[in-house]
């Protein structure tokens, strides 16, 4: 239609195909996008999505897989079967984080990665995150994800050698201002390997730990 | 003078004589406040003085002792001879947060508590703070002053077991807003036994420690 | 669970069991954390839930208390009946802070402590204020809850001489920003004793001043 | 000059001359403004000036009024020498609020109103306050400054049947946004005889405290 | 009952009876509070209401008087038949901004003012306001209501000698937010007669002009 | 009514009648002024409705036009009949951009200009923009709708000679805060041929437009 | 030099040469752009330069002219001699707005306009306004130059048919912001000829009024 | 001393040594830091110091080299000379966010990285981007320093594969609010492959691309 320009060019460019930004978007919508993808070849992703649109595309593309608590809706393209590269380990701070975590994952795993997700290890209970050590030093990237004051990136931060994508999610209330205490914090890390996202951006998280870890 | 009601009934009420803000102040009015509560049988401590307005105070009461880093000046009252009770320690993340934990540390001596200081912890190096877990265990109460994310004192706060200070600084750049990152940290920390006061605002930390680890 | 890792050592690290934050997790999810800590000897106590969840709950726990206004649930364990231990006072501003002085009162009640809670004295009224002053004198720490400008607990910290934890609300409209007006002033707080947790924070307003009461 | 075109006809209009904003003007341009209106029989007050321009204005009108800690010059006009009419009270919360209070009580004069101030009775120590009160009851406009939580107009409002003009001031560090807190405090005061001005604007709340003081 | 303490004595101390802030309140809460204040002779006004509980009071007081548009409920008390003193005049600049304005017309009336209305007199078309002239000069006090940039209350400001209370709305979208746009504009305003209350605080606008206008 | 002063002398000081901002309005308050409007030879427009006064108005005048997704309403005044002058170009970031950008298209075509619109050319596939070079030349004036980060005025702003309108939209999440992000970036547009309206503002967009189109 | 990519290009695609944003730039580095620029036979245009940027300037090229007040350094290049097209009239709030103008009006001369100013006419004294009327009626584009409230552009707008380019000034204080509220202001100005450009932006103000006013 | 706690392990930990954060360090203090990483066959790095500090440092470790416009001293350690692995190229928007740039490059290079930088590059003048791309493509990690609007990672990352570490600066001024917009526009980029750093925070922009170039 007239209302997308599909970037068909961008896994030639940039290495990945373009993934649909569902919000504000019809399921009629996203079906064309959909379409014109797969017909040259290309995989489609969508994300922010409810379970109207989830419901219109499972019936349009019944091969493809909807993640509930992540809100998305994947269709693997014939470029999607290769060996898995590289270790993303994606780790939430509280149990309300995991919506994140898990839009984060199905965007590493799109990139064809092996990925695994930590939960609730924050840093009020310190003993539950260094048993995770081993786990977290085996990673080629990580995501952390955390809500409240966005602490626990610094932390992991300081004990690993790779890269941290932190990303802070809208959890938390009061003074939190939806994110912005996290995201804040975040961005004044004092450990020098965390790079940050916008808030809640799963995404985005996901998109730049396959890409690092892959490489 | 007409300038200022000083408040001698202070010390009756709340336990504790008013201190001097001295910002803001010329050094001829401090000395006329401190004047006024050593006639009354109070010590005089006096926060936020520069060099030249220390230097007036020190002429005028030979006997007082001047913080340089901490920027206070106190004058020991006849009240001021009391056996120590209670313990403060007082956590800095960083090196440049030590003039606000000296504000801090003064303070809590005006209290007769037994302060001790642990400097450079920060959670991007956590051996560091986890090798001071005993001196943290000793304490009354903690005071943790942090700048950039303000992550210390959730850390610290779910290792021990009484009340944490957590005083933010305006120590960072960037989207650091002059500690407004810092002390949005702290407010959203997710261990429950933080609770807040201004940024770099050593002078309340060392206050509320002193009274909370003298009951 | 996998998406729970319930920190059973922070009894003994801390003092105090865990406390589940309800906000996003199910009945279920809830319901299981409960069951661990009971099992391991620990009493249970969730806030920030809805009545759909405290119906559920109460249906799996029937000894376990709802209090409706505080939004809270909570069954006793074994260890919960020992002699109440120091006395803690929740005044409030305004009729409308009674939820999150509810919160408040219903955890330092999880401590122990003897709570006692006085509504309605805000500062534009001061004579209900003053009629409360020998209440406000026997606590061993004080709760002040308040909305709008949030100038209770500066004027409560003037009259006492124990800690005050004051709990902005987000009780207001304009240019109340839901809360932040409040926060701002008690941060500001000219009263020495003040400290502050985050807006609508009644767990950790009663959280604090039961460590603080008890000891 | 072609700088500026001085608004003759306010004093018709609104019952008092142009009041000249000296801040980013010359010494030269706010000379050229008061002859053209003492020329038209009205007479000159010019606000925030500093050192140099006072020396310079008090050069040229040797019969004005240099207020230094207000930092204004006035020079009576043939228009200012009625009778008094109309008390204004003005009260700060602190010491360091009394240039903004200056500014306001040399505005309210120039007004014709009889005006008096009370220093440093903060709501932390709320005698000091209350000893005051046949004094506030007396006013028929009250003028209150305060920087910190601004609390101070709140109290006041509900002590007395007048309007009370609350002034916040940038007295306060950290969080309190060079006067933003005490502005939010005071804009969501409970007391409903409350009016606010800009943060520092003790020419406004004198202004107005004048004009409501003389009905 | 308890969670309430009626300021009874504030129309001795402040000459009006205290206001009841609807908001947050239960329709029996409000009715309980309405029978103290008539038992001891004084009238009951309520704000921000909603259609629920109108109608309860609608049906407890069928004397009262709902102002659908304002949001008030209000019952006349003994003292409420004065003859009318002080005339205050309401403008908006917006059809938009009708509902603050129609609570701050109910509550000056309950001050016992004249008060009328003119609407619908923005900036952007002034010779509407400039045929107002005449209405204007006659008031004692005007209320100044205007959403969006408001700049309305400068502009009147500076063509009458009477105060102007600027009431801002959160009338507008985008950069507005919520109001904040037009609350700076007021603080802000170059016209020296004008003082501002809280974003959508009809009931203080109207209060202050009442308590001004009756002078 | 009573309620609008319907501006009438616009369209002769302007150029263009008043249009109705419809948020806020009853049906049967717009259809009074579009009744007004009429009898005096203008057309009428309003903007932001939803479907229900849309309805009302498409019943009362059959011969408008109801723009779904921009959410306006038209009816050509016997004035709307002139031939096409100017040429605006519209342009969108994202598909998501749509409604403020057809909000714009409306609005510039009760101008009686030449309107057309590109749609989903965002800076992260920089070909898409590029290949409408052409187009974007022929322009007398650009409207640039974009949310996210706001980008796409300042690329564009630097390949064309003529004006560039930007319009920041709402479009995006958590750091985006509304609005605000995209509305930074465009204030801060380093392509000087950039001016910004209010976020979502397609109707200013499409106004200034149309009045330099037409030029 | 390796410091800067001049954009010789620029002339061609906009219509207009690269102009020098002087702020962070030495002067050596400022006359090296010159040079590239004259020699490719475009004139040099710098803003934001201090006094001794402008004499160094006025050393290396005597033939150009440095605006003091406007901060704004100029040599007219060999194109830069063609008639006058379009009239563009700069207004002002205040005196203290002058500098934001001169930048706006040496930009605008730089189009080849004729650029005339109008001082002091800001909304508090409305007939000082509504007596340049006939020479607001006479321009091609309007710029608006105001701290304070912002609301001139909103008057002015409504006064006249032709596009309005406001500029925020940061002239005020307090609940200012640098600015803040006078932008805020004219983003949601009620006049929708109205288009909005950065803090202080005179430069930009200038530059879109020149490139209006010549077509 | 025991002002500072060096993090001797985190070379192990993370595979680079600890950098020395020199604002509010003193010269000796420093030093001592310096000589204690060197002790332990560690090189030296310090970022953000004056020219006072450079000059102490520089008689210090004459080996060492300041950059001048980065605010950087480094000393090679034993470790610091193996083979250059992994390309870094460093793009900025204008010459004024050059310093941020040499802070990031000197970083980059202490990981012995191959560092590159492409200035003055920015959006509107996109032909000058678009001759830059076969270095760009040819980067293993970008880096993109942009104050002002900070679009320029968005437009690079939809041109390149590999990851883009943004980093906004505090070039630009009023709406900037000190880096703010351009830290926003980054943080809500349309581009998946672009990460976030603060403001300024050229250290931790060159870290993190030497971390990820290496792999
Ligand atoms: N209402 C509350 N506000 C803030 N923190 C809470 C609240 N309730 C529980 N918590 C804290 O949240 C932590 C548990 O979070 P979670 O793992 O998400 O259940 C506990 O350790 C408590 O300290
Ligand atoms: N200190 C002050 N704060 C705010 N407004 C002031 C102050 N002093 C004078 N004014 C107002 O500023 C206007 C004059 O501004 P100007 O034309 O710049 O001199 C006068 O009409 C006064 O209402
Ligand atoms: N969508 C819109 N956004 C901003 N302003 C608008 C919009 N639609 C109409 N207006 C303006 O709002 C004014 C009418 O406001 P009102 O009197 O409330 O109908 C008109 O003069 C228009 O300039
Ligand atoms: N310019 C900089 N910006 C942010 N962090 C830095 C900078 N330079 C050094 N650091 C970090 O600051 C930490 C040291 O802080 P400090 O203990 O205060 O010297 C190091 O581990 C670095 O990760
Ligand atoms: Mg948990
Ligand atoms: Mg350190
Ligand atoms: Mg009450
Ligand atoms: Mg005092
Ligand atoms: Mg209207
Ligand atoms: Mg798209
Ligand atoms: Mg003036
Ligand atoms: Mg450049």
């Amino acid at each position: 239609g007239d209302f997308a320009k599909v970037d068909l060019h961008r896994r030639v460019r940039c290495g990945f195909p373009e993934v649909v930004f569902g919000q504000g978007k019809t399921a009629a919508q996203i079906e064309a996008i959909f379409r014109k993808l797969l017909e040259h070849g290309q995989g489609g992703l969508v994300t922010r999505i409810g379970p109207e649109v989830a419901a219109h595309l499972k019936a349009a593309f019944p091969e493809g897989e909807h993640n509930v608590a992540g809100r998305t809706f994947r269709v693997v393209g014939p470029d999607g079967v290769e060996p898995k590269v590289g270790r993303v380990v994606i780790v939430t701070a509280g149990t309300s984080d995991l919506p994140v975590a898990e839009e984060a994952r199905v965007t590493a795993e799109a990139w064809n990665c092996e990925v695994s997700l930590i939960a609730d290890v924050g840093v009020a209970g310190l003993h539950r995150l260094l048993h995770q050590l081993p786990r977290l030093g085996d990673a080629d990237c990580l995501v952390v994800v955390a809500g409240m004051e966005g602490a626990l990136p610094s932390v992991v931060g300081g004990l690993v050698a790779c890269p941290v994508i932190a990303v802070p999610t809208s959890i938390g209330y009061g003074a939190h201002f939806h994110g912005l205490a996290a995201l804040l914090g975040m961005l004044n890390s004092c450990a020098s390997n965390v790079v940050v996202v916008n808030i809640d951006a799963g995404f985005n998280g996901g998109h730049i730990a396959g890409l690092i870890a892959r490489r």
